[in-house]
């Protein structure tokens, strides 16, 4: 699902204007990804948390030219699915 | 953050009252894991697309008993940041 058909979907839930839901989805986003540089981590109930992770410095080995390299330290970002959201991925059939 | 703390800051962002953002923060997730459910991926725009994964059946050993046991099939949730989010932590000092 793209983000303009989650939209959609989205505005006849909410029942608002397309317009007016775009640029509350857009407010949502600014806001979790503000949240995630000051906080670090961000939860929304019913859904899951996000956490920023810090993977360390590392010694790595280019495959071709055996030249040993540093990776430096980055921050990713995680999401854990809430034990709601999981309860209700056991009942979507695996099978599709 | 918690998901109060997270309504409240959107609710100012977006200029409404608190009880109006965070019933649209819940119709937002309960979208979202409805739309993951029906169509197994959700993109939103600047932030990130989030996927619904099939992990196979897997034969795993009970490391004290050493006894082989079937892990049956499961559904997960993966989450992939956008390029712009990644982007934005690029920036974020790592050494905190």
């Amino acid at each position: 699902m793209t983000n303009k058909e989650f939209i959609e979907e989205l505005s006849r839930r909410v029942n608002r204007p397309g317009k007016e839901t775009a640029s509350l989805v857009a407010s949502f986003t600014e806001c979790m990804s503000q949240a995630l540089q000051d906080d670090k981590t961000v939860s929304l109930q019913g859904f899951g948390a996000f956490e920023v992770k810090k993977k360390m410095e590392r010694i790595s080995v280019n495959p071709v030219t055996r030249q040993r390299f540093l990776v430096p330290p980055k921050l990713t970002l995680a999401f854990k699915p809430s034990a709601a959201l999981k309860e209700k991925f056991k009942n979507v059939s695996t099978d599709e």
